[in-house]
């Protein structure tokens, strides 16, 4: 089927080449028009201006904004004047689900549809296809049905789940969960839904750094402390010996292990290729997902201290925490003579609090 | 090669037809007699008590044991006196790296070897292979690698970390991690690495399980809430308006999210199975691992909120945390005069503290 | 001075008895006409409608409003048309600090001032006084410091600190704030400082409450376990044999420790009137500011690990994890054939993961 | 009475002070000889050798070490051979309560008596009294309670728990709880109770900290932030403009509120004396209590996420998270090409995961 896309970053074009290999009609858009040309040449059909591309797309248009967050909402109300009743816009970047409810809402008088869309795969997306949670109407999405097969990774990009074999008969329609997208619900759902993923993806990445964190430090032993007031010495260093190979049993674990996945495939690649990370200095940026999901949690009364912990564990790396830690130290100051550097005079029972 | 094993339950019995299937002589034993039979008609040899099982076998010795890690200690003691120097005695199960050294401690004045050995895979193992973390003499492990090969699931289990496949030509030998076993280090190193291996586990099931609870309750603006000072009313019911589908977003999950994986795998087939878990109290029990884990980063002085953050929910979840909650409800009494039960008279301003 | 007051639930009524006793003028109303009687008893001029009520009180009048914070809008609303230019209005309940950022500008063009006014002090602030913490414009403030200063427990309160004590000197103006009330700053800064109270609040509470609880189990010890693979044994049954008395050392920790505070009187009371807290269920309430006070951390990027924990342990106290407990319950089996309740067959192995 | 009193640091000669202030007859002794100097001048009995101060004592001995944890079983060793059966060695230190219960085992059979006292209070100690927690043998520590009680801040120091009074009537006794001191039970219950002291007190400091660490960013709204993909920005500028005073609300909340403390007392000093807090780095030290406390926590099972969260966080204070943080930045690399320095080029669609 036909479908413009605005927005021809990494994201935007790998999508357009995924859609014009299977054969769909590609109408293209980028602010800096240098971006449209390598997709021109590949099949696509470019729009110079936002008025030339809308006018080549042929109605009801399906238009899809592969755009930061940040200037969704510019983007559509240049758009809205050159669109008909019927033509649908597609939010495919990480919009708020909040904005998805208000736009769609405000869309509606003008016979607009919207559709939220929110897409996982990253830059592995091209090849292995994009997971696609989506919210809108039921008709409307059932319309761009086509397209979503296409971005998807299909059925046999993992092996089948047991029960759903034995349900879905050959004569029946496998879901399209198991191709890889889905209609959530409403719209906001989308977003919501992968909001949600987000806060997941974050939790998980903590595990595994926690955990590779502690295997880093299981020579912890072999250091010798000397004994001071403000230092606990390790009780039993004999225990903390070990030289551990992090990208080796990374790699172990990929095979078997229960905690075997995707993330924990590319922790393999990161850690074969620099073993002691020294490329990264470890200030970790988050997007909204991870903070709208703690939102979302304590609206509903839902405890997630993991998901929570993972994002403070993000703040934390970025200095966040220097305040609240200069007054811990400033009340140890207080009550016991703490100094905190370890060229100052220490009291003989710094312990004692 | 010839292997013995002792203690032959679910993984013991498992492990035992995987190693008849590749050829290796299996010698088998368990305190219930009745659990070797069904591997003697598979080709096993059986001991009818521990000395006949240690006699079968030729020395070296290689004996693995499958039993509770609570018996591991006496079931060593029970055999050392029928054992001979180079012997080698394989702890397969779930022992804490602690035990580890100091059994390799005791045994090596008698010229026993000791091997520690985690294994991943649970009941999916026979089919799937396990994944062997092993902690021990670099030469004794050498010798037993024809039964860890045969157990581990092998290269084709998971595609290749691209770097590795430069790396290893076809001339060289693949490292043993790339086909789902290692030596990880000296005594312990196996149960440590493990024991690490749990803690993540837990730390990626609460993901799952925090994400999925905040999905389940995008329902919660369709239930009115009566105002009163005790309970914060939600801002936006207009937000949480979804009832979503908690197996169809598992199992879009699986294919092209960052998200996937094996415990992503289960969680779709529970989902798909029993969509609101009615079949589960949610009583959570923790085994040693996820315990010596927080343990093991606080003595290596590693923050581990969300590994830590994970253990404390299970605990939580069999009433372990009522008495601080009873605490805090009387508190709450007497700063503020809040009754816990919603048909006591409550004060105006509750909330006023 | 004189000064309207809306609602007299227990904070309203203590808060016009203080200032009676005080020899301000008060007007006080309440939905509940017989709340107002015994006020009136006491020196209180009583309005028997809201109309009356404003019309009782002088140019510019100043009206206290003692509500929930989910009536507030709608008290505000009946009382606009009764107001004059210059009039002020006072929140002193658990108002959101947003909505006292709306409040003041949809009053501004009406000449009407706002003034929030987050109040602490509980059931007992009648006897030991407000602790107030205030948002508004400067003159409006000044204007109402007769009443501040009335309500606020004053600067005997608490022993001075000391460096303020070098900077006050007998002819200098000693600062609200040790007097125990603050212009906090703009309107909204008063109910933000409160939130953050509240927030802080929640902290202290749950470190009481966790180290309450371990002092509670030290005597895990005696308790007889048997082994299973579901369960870890305790590894030293002889650390843990006391028998502690909590109320004894909440006591013990009145005086001279560096963990005294006003929680841990109320702790001491708790404990000793009722020593296992048996008339608790601990289903632990919370109100907006806890939730509020995350909210507004993650909007500044701030980690709160600590004050976030104690937030979700209230959720959990309540039943809120119980899905996501349920999730981990069906992994466990999915993955390991867990079985969760103690009269179903177990595996042999069933730590084996 | 006569004790003898080995470490004269900053505590062991405030408590030397404290009890000749008492008329205690006080024999002294230090590895420094000098530290002896000034307490003979003050009306001590100095101790110029062990042996010399052990001779110097009269049977039964009571013996009191205020020297570092680390030490403290060396100085034992060094004590033992020249003490008599029915002597008495009090450790007063930080020792962990696990050495304690050995050490009371091992000098049993010499007939010598150990008693664990934890001591909180810090370097206000010497004018306010020390919280004592106090475990061993009820007869000897009934026999050391004049130096117990002259050491405690007495009943004076903190209003009395209110149903207490009516239970101790003037005739009498009040318990030892009432005047800062408490037997809490057998050998290692005082630092047991101790050890949670702190585990608490990590919590409370931690809560103070991340409040104050939300109020000093209440201005993030003033602070343009470009938008880019890697950034969040803030929805709501208009809610984040207030500069708040830090020192005058610490101050404002010592009075009146119910989250006043000892704690708040020193918050308030050091905002007042240093109101950025910039004298200090934020590297945060922690002594073994808060980790022994996780500990205890976790054999028995109890759900520590606020302690564990303070813990942790000062771990993180120093940086241990590095390896954790680089783990997430390289996962973050591999899946979506983010890279972490601003001044490399971003994706257009860096936030699509």
């Amino acid at each position: 089927m036909e479908i413009g896309m605005i927005g021809l970053g990494r994201m935007g074009a790998s999508m357009v080449r995924r859609l014009l290999r299977a054969g769909h009609h590609c109408v293209v858009y980028d602010v800096h028009p240098a971006a449209s040309q390598p997709l021109v040449q590949e099949g696509a059909v470019g729009g110079s201006s936002l008025g030339e591309f809308v006018q080549k797309l042929k109605s009801p248009r399906a238009i899809w904004l592969m755009v930061p967050a940040a200037v969704v909402d510019s983007t559509i109300t240049g758009l809205v004047p050159l669109l008909s009743p019927g033509d649908i816009v597609i939010d495919g970047g990480n919009s708020y689900y909040h904005d998805d409810i208000r736009r769609a809402t405000e869309l509606k008088p003008k016979g607009i549809h919207y559709v939220d869309v929110g897409t996982s795969g990253g830059v592995w997306g091209a090849d292995r296809g994009y997971c696609l949670m989506i919210g809108g109407e039921q008709a409307v999405i059932q319309h761009l049905d086509p397209v979503f097969a296409t971005l998807a990774p299909g059925i046999e990009a993992a092996p089948r789940t047991p029960s759903r074999q034995h349900v879905a008969t050959p004569n029946s329609n496998v879901g399209t969960a198991e191709r890889g997208y889905l209609h959530c619900g409403p719209n906001g759902a989308g977003h919501f839904v992968k909001m949600v993923h987000n806060g997941i993806e974050y939790g998980l990445m903590a595990a595994y750094a926690e955990g590779m964190n502690i295997l880093r430090h299981a020579n912890a032993g072999k250091t010798a402390v000397t004994a001071d007031a403000e230092t606990t010495p390790l009780r039993h260093p004999e225990h903390y010996q070990y030289d551990l190979n992090l990208a080796d049993i990374a790699e172990v674990w990929r095979r078997g292990s229960v905690i075997s996945s995707w993330l924990l495939d590319l922790t393999a690649i990161a850690l074969f290729e620099n073993s002691d990370l020294s490329k990264f200095a470890g200030r970790v940026s988050d997007s909204g997902e991870g903070r709208w999901t703690v939102q979302a949690a304590i609206d509903e009364a839902v405890p997630i201290p993991v998901l929570s912990a993972a994002l403070f564990e993000r703040f934390s790396s970025r200095g966040e925490a220097g305040f609240a830690d200069k007054l811990l130290s400033a009340l140890r100051f207080q009550f016991g003579g703490h100094h905190e550097k370890a060229d100052e005079p220490k009291p003989e029972h710094g312990g004692i609090q």
